[in-house]
Formats: structure tokens, C-alpha cells, sequence
């Protein structure tokens, strides 16, 4: 399976048009809205940020994919610049009306189509702005416009992400494609829709939208999405903060002849593992164009009696703010990444614990051991770092993505003003 | 009651000499190695760093103070530039010969003496030079060797911390005196050693001494401790990351015609406030003198169903990224500060949260008002900021200091190199 990261990732899947236009929202000029058709109706999942304050198009989203009998969509529409967050009544009603007016600059049956917003928080969207990049957009769909697409989502974004798989096997054959924006704001911790008579539940701003051709059910597709994005968005962290907006959506159009992939067949175990691959890839372009990032930082941590702890193991080093300068300033600090794992909340014997830079071992059961600090200082100035930590009691293990933590972190957030 | 900050707060308490002395811990040049002896043998009582990698001198202390029957103390030894920390069985030895050389040095019985170290992690103690350095610092003991303590135990601080309070009515006459180090890695979560037989415990780098001329016994110290500590040093946060070395020590004399203070009376009140009064003033200080630090930042969470939520929510607000650069640009950026307590996982209604910037109210009942922005931002730029959330839901309340996160803070932390 080869992921490919090139441009218009989205419509590279056949059946679906997209656009990227430029209505306003965005102060310098740029793209600011994007448009995806699917062709034909789609199953769709999702997943949604499980921060409290969950912006509107997080509410909207979630409660049409929450009834029993989800509807197929046919369109996503998403706008950045504005979040649409913490804008009360009025930020719902305006959510609901970016659904109505692309279904109506569409001619596509009502609740077809859902929403995403990213930006800044509490501030309600220019509506008129909206609505005319809504039917610029449906006027200039088309089968190349996934790469406008991509760039209409970013906010302070340096690049686009975008991920696209072709599977042409006997036992499937099918393509996946998305695109995800995200840089400042990112510690995703999303879940699935509550259902309507579920408890009430306390539900990152990374957004994303795959699509696919493949034929799958709503309830498969979305245990499909679940399991992707335990171990690709999920793992992911910049600065610590989850959104009010991450949202993660799926499509699924199915071709004219396809089969429909059930759990348990080839086909199935062939769709996830490449949209595992797909969410892999987007989470860790994420975590790569972290606001200030100089690295993408792979932390690994084995040895955990869970696969829980070890991710908890590994997420708490991901955020600590001295292991992040630690590694902006290429200085081999393991001290500092032992002081984060401790401090962690998981089972740990010091004396069994083995920590690696690369193929550099720095600590061995709880020792420092007497290391190349040059070969060690030129490993950490490269711009992929893996640190490798195994706890030696179970066999836990989990793989996280961060980046550095360096002074352009500090300028893009202390000197962008509301 | 007044909080004194003035220097020498240590030797102000009858009864106290202290020293600070230079042995070549520092590269600078500067003190590094400080001693504190009590005339007469002093109750004591501890709390230590509940992280797993625990240094040396915590293990230690520990160890002692958690005997069925502590011994009186008469005299602590604290080095910076070396934490003696993940150190292995090597540096718990050169911990207990800290000891041993101050109790030779002194002409004190055996474990008389506790030990506190600050400073790199996983080097072993250059244990030539500690020695000389104590000797030294027990030849220069003296009543108003206070000051010259509080500064050979600062490691990036920019100024010592002192605090100083003297209680003098009809119900109690003592005087507490302390004296604190931390500005990097702070995020104390501390607790009382585990006794001998209890659970294994997992168990932040300031360190802290406070001395007393009152009569405690041992277990009303302790208690009196874990009191004062909960809503001081566990209550603040530079980077949110727990040190392998946080010690905070209290020792308590008797002065030769003072009354035993026990519990419920009226000079414990007096006793647990005014040591309630210097923990706060110290670990004010620390946050305050946090690494790269322009604001001391006050966080206080209302209305929570619980303390202990109120707590978690202050301290997810203290710890955001995202808000603490919004703080040194000088930005009333409250999305920030909701999105952060709406990831905390404590009880929320975003109907009913209100935000407050110092007199100014920012939202209300969830909905961002139309508050005046130029006199927001002028009030983030003032020395000290604060922030108050009210979640409308209970009588938890809790109070957390932190500082902002600037330019100066990656400098010192990918500047510094192991």
C-alpha cells in the first residue's frame, strides 16, 4: 500500500468535485471556503471533538449523524477563518444555515450535507460572506478541485495535508482520499456522535474529511473511523489544548458495481488498514506543521502494562514543555523525559527503564549510560526525532507524534491578537 | 498577620543560623551549598515529589521522616547545580553522606540532618567539593546568614524567596520563617512520605525550608503541612512539569518556654494560618519568578461541584499554552481560556459559565459580552492578572498561580544544555 500525499487527494477518489474559494472570512484574501460533492448519496461517520464547549458545526454534525437513521450525505461545506464557536443560539442557527444554503446552491434534498468551522472563537460568521462563497464554490466545482480544497481549510497552517490510497486487489478495489488542516490548538480527543438516549457526554481545532468510493454501511463505516482515529488524530498532540471544532469526517459514495465491504472479509480488513494509513498520514503532516514546529517528534513507549498507559506514557512527555525545548535546542536532555514519564500517572519500576534516542540508548534499566552526546545532538537537528522509552513490565505499547516547542510558537500566539 | 519577604527569613526565627557558601556546584561561581542548623532539636515534618523518579535526597528524607518514630532534626544541607537525581544506589549514598559530613561537620548525632538537592538530572555529586562546601558553610554559620541560604539554593531564579511572619498574642508567640527555590520544572504535586508499610506509592524541582521557634509535635506538624501545602505549592505551575526533586521541609523547635500547640486550640489556628500565609507568599514567589516570566498570573475557578474540580479546571487554565501566550501578548483571548477548561474533564455547562478579567467581565452565562478591549489588554499588561471563572454549578473554589509563557522561557530551556 503506497499513501500518496500529492495535491487534490479528495477528488482523486472518483464520484466526488470539490472547490476552494475566497469569500472574506479570511482578513489576508486567501481561500477560506471549500465545497466537496459526492456524486452519489454517501454513508458517513464521524468523529467530534469531546471538548465541552463544542462549537456549532460540532452540534449540528452530531446530531444529524446521531439519529437512528442517519440521512446519506451528499456535500461537506467548510469554512476557516471564523470557528463559529461560543456563539450561542445564534451559531447553531448559523450552522443549520450553511447546511441550507449549499443544499439549496446544489438542488440537494434537505440534511445531505453537513458542516465544519475554523478559526477564531466567539464571533458570529458574516452570513452574507458565507452564502456567496457557498454558490461561488457549487459554481466551480469540479474533478481538480480537491487541491483548492485543501488550501481554503487552513488557518495558520504552512502546508496542506492531504493522503491518498488505491487498493486494486482481487479482494477489493477502491480508493480513499483526505485532507486535514490543523497546526495550533491540537491535542485531538475525539469520539463518536452520542446517540440520542445515551448519557449526556462531556465531547480538538483540527478538522479532516476523508471520502471514499467503497460501499459501506453507516455503523461499519463508522467502527471503521473509530478504530482509525484511536491511533492516527488521537495521537496527536502540539500544545496540549483540544479544540472546540475538531471534527473528523468519513464518506463513503459506494461505485455503480462495487461490493459492499462487511466486517470480517478481506475487503474489510484491506479498507481499514488504508484508511488507518490515510488518518496516519494526515495526523502526523499535523503534527509535522505544528505552529513553530522545526521537527516532528515520534515518541514511542513499550514495556506498559497497557496500551493505555503507554500511550498516557507517551502523551505526557509529547506535552511536556521541557522535553519539547529540549529538543528545539537539540540538546539530548533524557533527564527531562524521564522527569515527564514520572510524573505520568502509570505504572513504572525506575529500575527497568530503558530510554533510546533513534538507535542511541541514553538510559538502561534507570541509568544513564555514558552516550555519543554529538552523535546524539546531530540526531535531535534532523528533521525527524524518534525517542523510544520501554518501561519493561507488560506489554503495552503505543506510538505518539509532537513537534518542538521553539520561538515561533511564542510569536504566532502571543502576537496574533482577537 | 504580616507577611515579611524581607531578606534572612530563615535566621529572623530565634533559635536558627544558616550559612551560604560557594564549593564548585556552579559553574558561575556563585553559592551553591546551603546550611541551616537549629539550636535545639526540632520536630519536622515533610513532603516530597510524587514522581516516580524520585532523587536521592527525596528517598532519603523520606526514608527518615517516615520511621515510626522520627528523630529530631537539627540541621538540612541543600545543594544547587546538582540534583542528585536518577542517580542510581551511587547517589543515594552520596545523599546519605551529605548527611553523615554535615552531622561530622556539626558535632550532631546520627540522621539529625536532612538533605535537599536542585539542579541537572543524572550526574553523580562531585562529593570532594560537597564536602569542602559544608565545612565551610559550618564554619560560617551564623544568625544572619539567612539571606546568603536563600541565595545559594537558587538555580534559574532571578531573585531568592523569603517570607517571614512573626505571631504575638495572648494565645501564641512564634515566628515562621521560609525560604524557597524553583522557576523551571515546577509543578509540585506533593505528598507526606508513604509510612513503611503502606501501598507503594508513586510519589515536583522547588525546594523549600521553613523553620519555626513554635513547639509542634511531629504528626501536628505534618498535618499542619499537608494543610498549608494543598492550597500553596500544589497550587501553582510554571511549565506542568513535576520535578524528580520537590521538597518541602518544616522544622519546629520550641523555643525554651513555649507551650506544646496542639490541635484544636486557638494557637494551632493561629499557627496553621500563619503557616498557611508563608507556603502561599513563597510559592506566589516561585510562580511569580517563573522561567521567562513578565506576569504572576492569578487563576480562580468558582462554582464548581468540587474543590478538587475547581482545582483541576484552574490548573488546566494555568497550564495552557495557548492561554499563557495570549497572556504575554497582552491579548484578552477568552476562547482560549474556555476551550482549555473545556477540556479538563470536570462538570460544565456552557450555559452557565461566567468569565472575568480582574473587574471585567468578558462572558456571561456562556455568551461573550461587548466588553471594553483597550482596558483588557491594559489590565493584562500589569505585573499581576487576574482571572476568575465562575461555572455555576456548586461551592467548589480553588485558587492557582502561574506565570505567562514568553521568548525567554525557550531560550532557557533550548539554550541550556546537559
Amino acid at each position: 500500500m503506497r499513501i500518496e500525499a500529492s495535491p487534490g487527494a479528495v477528488t482523486r477518489v472518483p464520484g466526488y468535485r470539490a472547490a476552494g474559494v475566497a469569500c472574506g472570512l479570511k482578513q489576508s484574501g486567501q481561500l477560506d471556503l471549500a465545497l466537496v460533492l459526492s456524486d452519489h448519496p454517501a454513508t458517513a461517520a464521524g468523529v467530534f471533538t469531546t471538548n465541552v464547549f463544542r462549537a456549532a458545526p460540532v452540534l449540528y454534525d452530531e446530531a444529524l449523524l446521531a439519529r437512528e437513521h442517519p440521512p446519506l450525505v451528499r456535500a461537506v461545506v467548510i469554512n476557516a477563518g471564523n470557528a463559529n464557536a461560543c456563539t450561542g443560539a445564534a451559531g447553531l442557527q448559523d450552522a443549520e444555515r450553511m447546511a441550507r444554503i449549499t443544499e439549496e446552491a446544489l438542488g440537494l434534498p434537505r440534511d445531505t450535507v453537513l458542516v465544519m468551522s475554523t478559526g477564531v472563537i466567539g464571533h458570529r460568521l458574516p452570513m452574507d460572506r458565507v452564502e456567496q462563497g457557498i454558490y461561488a464554490a457549487a459554481q466551480s466545482l469540479s474533478t481538480s478541485g480537491g487541491a483548492a480544497a485543501a488550501r481554503a481549510i487552513m488557518t495558520t497552517d504552512l502546508v496542506p495535508k492531504e493522503a491518498y490510497v488505491r487498493i486494486d486487489s482481487e479482494n477489493g478495489r477502491f480508493s480513499i482520499g483526505g485532507m486535514a488542516k490543523g497546526s495550533g490548538m491540537i491535542h485531538p480527543a475525539l469520539a463518536r456522535p452520542a446517540s440520542p438516549t445515551g448519557n449526556p457526554y462531556p465531547h480538538a481545532t483540527m478538522l479532516c474529511l476523508i471520502v471514499s468510493d467503497a460501499r459501506v454501511s453507516a455503523p461499519v463505516l463508522q467502527d471503521a473511523l473509530d478504530a482509525a482515529v484511536a491511533r492516527s488524530f488521537n495521537r496527536i498532540t502540539v500544545d496540549g489544548d483540544t479544540s472546540t471544532n475538531d471534527t473528523v469526517l468519513l464518506l463513503a459514495s459506494g461505485q455503480e458495481n462495487a461490493t459492499e465491504i462487511t466486517p470480517d472479509s478481506e475487503a474489510h480488513r484491506l479498507f481499514q488498514a488504508a484508511l488507518n494509513e490515510v488518518c496516519t498520514s494526515l495526523a502526523k503532516q499535523i503534527a509535522r506543521d505544528g505552529e513553530g514546529a522545526t521537527r516532528l517528534v515520534e515518541i514511542t513507549v513499550c514495556g506498559a502494562i497497557s496500551e493505555f498507559e503507554a500511550e498516557r506514557a507517551a502523551k505526557t512527555i509529547a506535552t511536556s514543555p521541557l522535553v519539547k525545548t529540549a529538543i528545539f535546542g537539540a540538546d539530548p536532555n533524557w533527564g527531562r523525559i524521564l522527569a515527564a514519564v514520572g510524573r505520568s500517572n502509570v505504572h513504572i519500576d525506575p529500575q527497568r527503564t530503558d530510554l533510546w534516542l533513534g538507535p542511541v540508548q541514553l538510559v538502561a534499566a534507570g541509568t544513564p549510560l555514558d552516550f555519543d552526546v554529538h552523535a546524539a545532538r546531530a540526531m535531535l537537528r534532523q528533521p525527524e526525532v524518534a525517542i523510544r522509552l520501554d518501561l519493561g513490565l507488560g506489554s503495552g505499547t503505543a506510538t505518539v507524534w509532537t513537534c518542538d516547542l521553539s520561538y515561533k510558537y511564542i510569536e504566532i500566539n502571543a502576537e496574533y491578537h482577537t
